[in-house]
């Protein structure tokens, strides 16, 4: 109990810190974070959550000064950041902060762009604000991963907030003293539980988070004051959401290690711990190009926190394959894909994928690394095809290349605006921290959507 | 971990109970509430945490259909409802459920009184609502507190956006299970930490759980979908917020017994905890009239809570005040009085009471239960004047009267809005339930302000 300081060292430094200070990898890693959350959010900007919340709550928007990504509406900058954020979650095909399972570019980027289109901001400011949000978000998170997870909450919603309330406080432009008090807002809101995964709440965590931390940064700027030490007291953050606090995390080696470097992007739409099996499915299906008929069974080996979250044997809906190793599995040795279109109501209905799933079979084992898997493929002739993934593509050790992330873009952006407006769209994700102004982009977003 | 259908029951009994079945007692219970909460509203409305809300957020405002009572503006509703929930809690003059120490009304009441003038609503539809949400927010504050409380958690926050959803989808018609949608979308955004007491946070909080529990229910409208078991699932909000969880009074006893008949009235504006010394004094200034320079000393003897919570012993503004039995006592014994003058920047400020807090000694004693307290004042001419209070003024045992609530809702809004415009509100509240029209309320309380 008896740390001090650390929500006060942090607003300092988010304050405070120089654009100049960002070594060179940090700020192209912040920019692939922004891309990919791009092509994430107009990708899954046509989906019924999307819609149902718009149907819901744009009657109670202000002046339509921001943009809803992949959409004709616009709405006020809180209820944009709300739609965007959810929009770039819904279908788990975002990034992940693999150290806390944080998926962090959706609440930060969300506020960001939108507040942009509310006052001009040039894209590297823009960018600035973007890498404290995210480390502030991840630097929390580590503080108290993984026993506040465990306790069931969904991390990108509790931490999500202070990172979008800090992010947006920086454009604000918001002194220490009021940006610990945006922390302080931003953290009596936390809020999100793993409850709602499978339900249209999950991707309303990060919605609300951009939208809840931006509107704590408003209210700071304008004098609403906080507690100064929200991470740290007592009946603070940290203490009553997690049984760990590790504040050394929250203030050791900031602006020298940068945790908003150790993002990662999701190669396929769904929870990252299936994401080695579904690799793995993936070389062979391209390796051997085998047919559901020719295969008696499939074995797999995992982690036992596979089967723990993805263990449903027979998914009903698109958000169900998604819970089903045995879906992810088939789909991938079938077709050689684990992107949205994989996790459709139709493919999890496939006749095909239905026959094939029950005849995977899933051994765990906790001596095996989460991040692995092996998988062993036995033919009706005889063969048995084996892979073993040591770390999937996506991860840290493995990471998409840039012209990865560009692929999965247009491929989640063309369905929704078209190749020409994707082409400029991508054009100038890529080139974001030499925009003049960076609500350029988000007007980019919205050209030629349905 | 094997608790089934709370949250299916207590969604059911919101959705479908009928009005016929409220006994008068409850009803006029939960006149009563409002009419208190009306007054509180009006009475906090020129506060600077409402100005400071209202100058960051108003931007973003939607239509501008409710009434922010006591002012000239007018927001969308789901804005109105964080202002008033703000204004009606920010005196901590409002109301107690003594049980958990929730304040029901504001979440609740001030969600629906904004909705109402979205859509048409009689009085008593209105009415039938609020006794709904209160009864829905205090049993599942029952079901958690003291442990949830003990955590860290501002129950009055938490707890309040249940009832705030619960209510307001009571208003739109939710059948059961779009209900049990509205609660699942509140308890994912439930939050409030207490480490913001002292802050403008705290009345954010009830603020932002009506503004949150009302936008629930119009998603859950919508087809927002959402976990149906929020209350009782292993990562849901019982387990994950509290040690504590007592599933029965969540659902034992739904229209047998009323949480809501057990709400009570500030007759002081600060904590519970501290009424007892108030009245005690009160009553000694009445009877003896004595001045600060005849009195030596004062001696408390309370329960030890008393000095964990208002134990500061030189608080320098109004609002430190409320967390100074030192402050409180000396004030009640020169005034007679503990209203909202007693908590200005001036009152604390008041040389005399400077000198005579300092003259106060305080004595803690676990055997003396909370809600009673001994004092005991020394003067120059050798007399010792003493009164014990077993259960202050406001309690249970012996509550407010109709007219005492009268009387405290005139002293709050006469300066607000005039002797007319308060006489003409005060009228209107107390027919609440034969309005023809819920909102002609709020407009009434926004005439002649300021």
């Amino acid at each position: 109990m008896s740390a001090t300081g650390i929500t006060q060292t942090l607003a300092s430094w988010a304050a405070g810190l120089s654009r100049n200070t960002i070594p060179s990898s940090v700020w192209h890693q912040g920019v692939r974070s922004f891309v990919n959350w791009l092509g994430c959010a107009v990708g899954g900007s046509q989906h019924a959550t999307v819609e149902r919340a718009l149907s819901a709550l744009s009657r109670f928007s202000g002046p339509p000064k921001a943009t809803i990504l992949g959409r004709r509406e616009r709405l006020d900058e809180l209820h944009a950041a709300l739609i965007n954020g959810i929009s770039s979650h819904v279908l788990d095909y975002d990034d992940t902060h693999l150290k806390t399972i944080i998926h962090p570019a959706g609440p930060v980027a969300s506020a960001l762009l939108a507040v942009a289109e509310g006052q001009p901001v040039s894209g590297a400011d823009l960018l600035t604000a973007f890498i404290v949000g995210l480390e502030v978000e991840c630097r929390i998170g580590n503080a108290v991963y993984p026993d506040h997870y465990d306790r069931g909450w969904h991390i990108t919603g509790t931490t999500g907030v202070f990172g979008a309330a800090a992010a947006v406080g920086r454009l604000r432009g918001l002194d220490t003293q009021r940006m610990s008090w945006a922390m302080g807002i931003a953290g009596t809101q936390s809020s999100g539980l793993r409850e709602m995964f499978g339900t249209m709440c999950k991707s309303f965590h990060p919605g609300r988070a951009a939208q809840n931390g931006a509107a704590a940064a408003f209210l700071a700027e304008a004098g609403f004051d906080s507690s100064e030490r929200v991470l740290e007291a007592p009946r603070g953050f940290a203490h009553v959401v997690s049984t760990k606090q590790d504040f050394d995390e929250i203030t050791q080696g900031l602006g020298e290690r940068w945790e908003a470097e150790l993002n990662t992007y999701k190669p396929f739409a769904c929870g990252i711990v299936i994401h080695p099996v579904i690799d793995g499915c993936c070389q062979i299906h391209r390796e051997f190009r085998v047919s559901a008929r020719d295969i008696v069974f499939v074995e797999l080996r995992v982690h036992p926190l596979v089967l723990e979250l993805t263990g449903k044997r027979e998914p009903k809906t698109g958000l169900e394959g998604k819970f089903s190793v045995y879906h992810a599995a088939a789909y991938a040795l079938l077709r050689g894909d684990g992107s949205p279109e994989a996790f459709t109501d139709a493919a999890v209905g496939d006749p095909e994928m239905v026959a094939l799933r029950a005849r995977v079979k899933v051994e765990v084992d906790p001596a095996i690394h989460e991040a692995s898997a092996h998988i062993a493929v036995t033919l009706s002739d005889g063969r048995r095809l084996q892979r073993s993934v040591a770390a999937a593509i996506g991860s840290l050790e493995k990471p998409l290349s840039d012209k990865d992330i560009t692929d999965k873009f247009q491929r989640q952006t063309i369905p929704v605006i078209g190749s020409d407006a994707t082409n400029r769209l991508i054009d100038l994700a890529w080139q974001l921290d030499a925009l003049p102004d960076a609500a350029e982009l988000a007007q980019a977003a919205a050209q030629s959507c349905p």
